[in-house]
This record gives structure tokens, sequence and C-alpha cells, in this order.
């Protein structure tokens, strides 16, 4: 069902990173659910993660060994969340991490775990580390798009992206995966998604990088406004490149940079609205004329979470009133409905409060008949503005999530 | 669908009412869709409207009225909602208004309209001042459960109730009668609803009691988190009855009296979430042991308001993950997981951080295969409580909604 994505056939390979997938057996009989990436020495770090105050195990061990050691080894599985399960989640994740570091002979708290899948059930710890070795063995540099795979639960297509930039006649190269379908409304973080670059550059740099680039991508999706458990967003950066490092925040050369693994963050975190769970639309709402950001995102995931609204975008149906509606209760103070303009695409349907006198049903209906649109809302009110990215509420969401078991 | 409640058979009449219904041809071709409510002359009259910015030209009117004179005629519509109208939408409410006005020879402030249905269609003003005789030639005091059929839209029931109290010797009587069924998360306000008494009762205190009733009602209920537009709950004392005024709010007679008003709202609020669009459960969320009412009320929301967990109450799936991955995710500062308790009904599930030892999933199963059950979460860190009424996310929801344009 997934709106305007293609089969991901290929993904530029990143110096210093080399990748491994295999069966595991965790819960999917016929495919790959374990990953592993091994990052070269001296790579820099840096992951956000989910602010659900309920986070997975391997959340807070991944917290813990990224405060003590540089990671070498990322750790994921899919098919079991390990969220819910206490000290024994704790352990577990842990056990799974020691495993890998005996084999590998590094620290274990260089090694860092992720997991996604169903919540409360045990990590199959057993499984996990009698499939290590042959993870391990099918380590190769090429290993990213069947990695895209094995992390895969409800999502029907693999995702990633990959951009090169030249800066100072040198070419750098930044990968990424991504997987997530529903329990999405990233907060502060992200569904799982590795990226990695070649580039060298200081560890406070990249985590301003991973921040700003997730705040202007994950952080703006929204398929259902559930934060999962278990959001993460890893940043590698082997330094590998013989290029130049890439400088602090201020530089032409870190702006570059920093658009670049923006553009690959926005494509990942588009390709997973894209594929929400039983998603026929992709939408992306922009709010306009906002007093500041913050109201313009208010206004924008009133609109985005609506299920009128949602339900709305799936039949086809240029309903403005559900969506007005939507404005009206996102509680901006002094709202004046009159300044109000609604627009879909570039038809303007609803103005001074009521609808556009231009406006024709049938210009509204073919608009929304397309996967992909755009719902425009101009507060009238500023000059600040915000865009989230969203799906629509089909009887396939609620089959989906009536059956699986997330 | 609705979730255990039965047919509305009888309502107990209140002195000083009569009630009118007519079939105006506003939108359903065989059913009566057209209300007046007469109130003797003396009644007082309390009000709430929603607090959605984008507020219907007959919550605008009322408004208006109500600041001007006593209601002395109440004219409610089904089947258009004579919103997103602009001026044109002023005009028309404000006709229909003059039309009643002149027929009953009370002034136009005296009367007050209010309307429900489809969003953003021009109100059929001369069917409606058409039908305005023969629904005056209909009133009659046992008019009320005609009424509350004739104001249904996607409700599949007519939803009523009536409470009587003695008070020093005398009975006193209360009956109210309410619609909706979805876009249904009243703010500071209702769906539709009208409720009168015979007693006689100040208008500051009848205001303080309708104000406390439908915090305690109305708005504690969701179905979809959209709030509507045209919201409104209306509670009429006509004085008629012998027995002593209800004196202030101090007064033990005042709480009795309040306290009934407060089952009569709660009755017609949860009779709105039985008949949720859709519904095949009804679930009462239960928040305890909050540092405040404020943050027991996010929590019940995020549970409440939750896709993944409505489609695990439709599919009967006690998956207490998204459960407390809803709560985690409610931005409750200092939240410590490890304290906090899940109950489905009497059953603890989650304990500590983890499933509750005690716990078999055959147990959670059985409780959420029933039609009506409570999610009870202790939050562990201080003593206040909040609940709130929600119903499931079923097929028939997301079918009505991509059908039926509100």
């Amino acid at each position: 069902m997934a709106v305007g994505l293609s089969v991901l056939e290929s993904l530029e390979l990143v110096d210093g990173v080399r990748v491994g997938t295999v069966r595991a057996g965790i819960r999917y009989p016929d495919r790959s659910d374990l990953v592993v990436f091994e990052l070269t020495a001296y790579s820099r770090c840096a992951v956000v993660f989910t602010r659900n105050a309920f986070c997975a195990a391997p959340v807070s061990i991944a917290r813990a060994h990224l405060s003590k050691a540089s990671p070498r080894y990322l750790l994921i599985n899919a098919g079991n969340a390990n969220a819910g399960n206490g000290e024994e989640g704790l352990n577990d994740a842990l056990q799974c991490c020691t495993a890998l570091a005996s084999e590998t002979g590094v620290a274990v708290e260089s090694v860092l775990p992720f997991s996604t899948g169903v919540i409360g059930e045990r990590l199959p710890v057993e499984r996990i580390t009698t499939a290590i070795p042959g993870l391990l063995r099918g380590l190769h540099a090429d290993g990213w798009v069947d990695a895209a795979h094995a992390i895969m639960t409800t999502d029907t297509v693999a995702k990633g992206a990959s951009r090169q930039i030249e800066l100072a006649g040198h070419v750098y190269t930044i990968t990424g995966i991504a997987k997530g379908s529903g329990m999405i409304r990233p907060s502060m973080a992200t569904m799982l998604a590795f990226i990695a670059t070649d580039a060298s550059i200081e560890q406070d740099t990249l985590g301003e990088c991973l921040k700003r680039a997730t705040e202007a991508s994950f952080n703006r999706i929204t398929v259902d406004g559930d934060t999962s458990t278990n959001d993460a967003c890893v940043l590698v950066a082997t330094g590998r490149s013989r290029g130049p490092p890439i400088g602090t925040g201020a530089s032409e050369v870190y702006q570059r940079f920093c658009n670049a693994v923006t553009e690959v963050c926005t494509f990942l975190a588009q390709s997973i609205v894209r594929d929400a769970e039983g998603a026929t639309k992709f939408v992306a709402v922009e709010i306009l004329g906002g007093r500041n950001e913050k109201e313009c995102l208010k206004v924008a995931y009133a609109i985005a979470h609506s299920p009128l609204v949602k339900t709305a975008f799936f039949a086809g149906d240029p309903n403005w009133g559900r969506i007005v509606a939507a404005v009206g209760r996102a509680s901006l103070p002094e709202l004046d409905i009159n300044g109000l303009r609604l627009y879909l695409d570039d038809i303007l349907i609803f103005d001074r409060g009521a609808r556009a006198s231009s406006y024709r049903e049938s210009a509204g209906r073919e608009v929304m008949r397309k996967s992909e649109f755009t719902v425009r809302v101009e507060l009238g009110r500023g000059s600040e503005c915000a865009t989230v990215w969203t799906s629509d509420l089909s009887h396939d969401y609620v089959k989906i999530n009536a059956e699986y078991r997330s």
C-alpha cells in the first residue's frame, strides 16, 4: 500500500561501516530479523532516543553505554521491542551485548542494542546469541539494503536513502535506513533509523547536526499520534573520507553537510509516512502565517491527528468543515477564524469565515483523489510556518492494528 | 451498534416546558428534523457552548440573544450544522428566529437557535420557516421522546434521562435529551443537550450548577478527540414546582439538586459514548494517584485518544504495551514508570515496570471481550484522580466517516 515509494535497490556504501544480517527466528520464520553494524575505530556516533517515559530496555542500555564508550557495534533485532519487561528486559538486552562483545573482543559498552516489534514479550536471548557468529561472518560494506529489509515489522517496503555532496573537492557520502509504519509520532527522536557518513566531524557538532536534522524530519511526521517506546536515530561519522573535517556550526561546509543529512532524514521520515499502516494517501499539512512555530505545529498536528480529517482523506472527500473544525480546536489564543485561509494544493477553499466564492467542489475532489497533496492553512496572524507529513485513516489501519500485536 | 443502551420509551414531563417536532425535510426525507422547546415565562436558562474557535452561526446568535433576553423558545434543527457559512449563515439563523418570534409574538432575542449536521452547506431557511406553524401546533408537554429522535444525526438511538428528587417534601423533576455520536470531544461544553427542571433557582446558581454538571459529564467523554463546532448544553429551570427555591451553592438542597442534574448529564454523556460511531465497546478510563486532576486527565485522554489502544479495544486484545506507551507519552514531568500499576477491571496487569507476575493473558482477554470494562491506571505519585469515558475504533468508524459528510 506504500504511497509513492519504489523498491529499494541500492545505497551508497560508507567507508568505515560494514553491515551484517541473519535469520535468528525471533518472530518471522522466513526472513532476516537480526542486524549488526560494525563501525571502524575512532568513528563518532550521535543518537537521539524516544522521549516516551515508558522507554524500552535497549533504549536504557544504549543510553548508558553511550555515556561510557564510543560505539563499535550496533545490534538490532526486529519482531520484539523488549519493552515493558522490567529488570529481566534490561538483563536480556545486556546479555546480547555481552555475547557480541566477547565474540568481537570489544568492551560491552561499545555495543548499542536496538529492538523493535511486540511490546511485553521476553526477548529470545538464546536465539540471538546463537545467531551472532553467523551474523558477524556475513559483515560486508554492501549490507545496507539487506539490513533495511531485516529491521522491518509492519512495514511493507524497505526504506533507505543516500546523498553525496562535494565539499572542497572531496565527495562525502551519507547513507541511512529506517523502519516504521505504526505507533508513529516521534517525539524529539525517531523510529529506528541508522545513518552513517564517511565525513570527519567533532562529537558535539555531530550531535548538533543530528538534532537539527531530526527536528526537521522525523519530528515532523505522524501516523497515529502514538509515540513509540523504542524510537532511536543514530548518526555515525567514520571519518574515513580523505576530505577535510566538517568544522563547526558556523561554517558553510557544516551547513551544507547538515543540509544533506537533513535531506536523508527527511526522505526516510517521509518514507515512513508513505508506508504508514493502511496508508493510501501521503499528505503534507503546511501551516503559514502563525505567530510562532509552536502554534503552527499545534494546528498542523490537530489536523494531522484528527480521525475525522484522516477518514475524509481516505474517502477523497474535500470535507473542509472537518479541517477548519480541527484548526478551531487547536486552542490558539485569540484565533480569528475570519482571518483564515484554507487551500487544497492551490485551490482556495475557505476564506474569511466561509467557503471561498471561487471554490467548486469538483476542484477540491480532484485534489483529494490524488495519492499525494498538500493541505495549506494560512493563519493570517504572523510570519512563522511549519509543515508535518501524515497519512490517511483507512479500513486497513483498523484491520492491521486489530490483528497485529505491537 | 449502541453499547448497553435500551430504546428510549418515556421521560418525566417538566411543568412549564412544551416540546414540538415536525418534518421540515432539511436532510432526512422520512423523519422529524425540526424541534421547538417552549419555556414558560419567567423560566431561567443557562447554556454552555463549544470552545472551538470555529463556532457555528447558531452558536454566535444564541450567545448574543442570551445576553439580551430570557429565552422563551429553543429552535433546533438536525441535518445541517450551519457552520462555516460566514455572514450568510448568521443571517439564515436569524431569519429562522425571526419567523418563530413573529409567529409567537415574542422578541427575536427570546429565541435561541441550535443546529447539528453537515458543516458548510447553507441552511434551507424556507423549509424551516414554512414548517414553523405546524411545529407550534404540535407543542405538548409530552414531546420529549419525539424530540430526542428528531435531533439525531449519525446517532443510532435516541438519548434521554429523567431524575426525580424529593426535597423538603416536594418532588422536583429533571429531564434531559442529547444527541451526538461523532466529532465528540466536548470542550467546556457538550454536544447538543437540552435539560429542564421545574425547580425554582437563581440565574447565577443555575449557571454554576450547569458548569459543575457538564465538567463532570460531557467534558469527560471522547469518541475521536474532535471538538464540534456546534456543541451546546442548555439547562432550563421553569420554577413551576410548588416546592421552595433551590437556594445557593452552600446549601444541602442545592448540593442534592446539582447532584441530580449531574446524574442526568452523566447518563446523557455516557449515552453519547455508548452510541459512538461504530462503537462496540464502552470503556471507562480511570486514573488514580496523580499529583493533580489535570495530569490525570492528560493520561486519561492520551489513552482514550490513542488509535492503537482503541483498535486493541475493538479487537478485544489485552495489549497493555499500547496502554502503557500512551501513559508514557502523556508528558508528565518526572513520571517513574516503575511506580505505575495498570488494571483491566480488577485484573492487575502491569506492575513496577513489567507484566505483573500474577497476570495471565486469558484473564485480560476475558475482561476485554466484554462490551463494557474499565482501564485503571494508578500513577502512584499523589492522591488525585479523574475518569473519562470512551469507545473503541472499529471498521465501522472508518466506514461511517468515509461515507458521511459531517
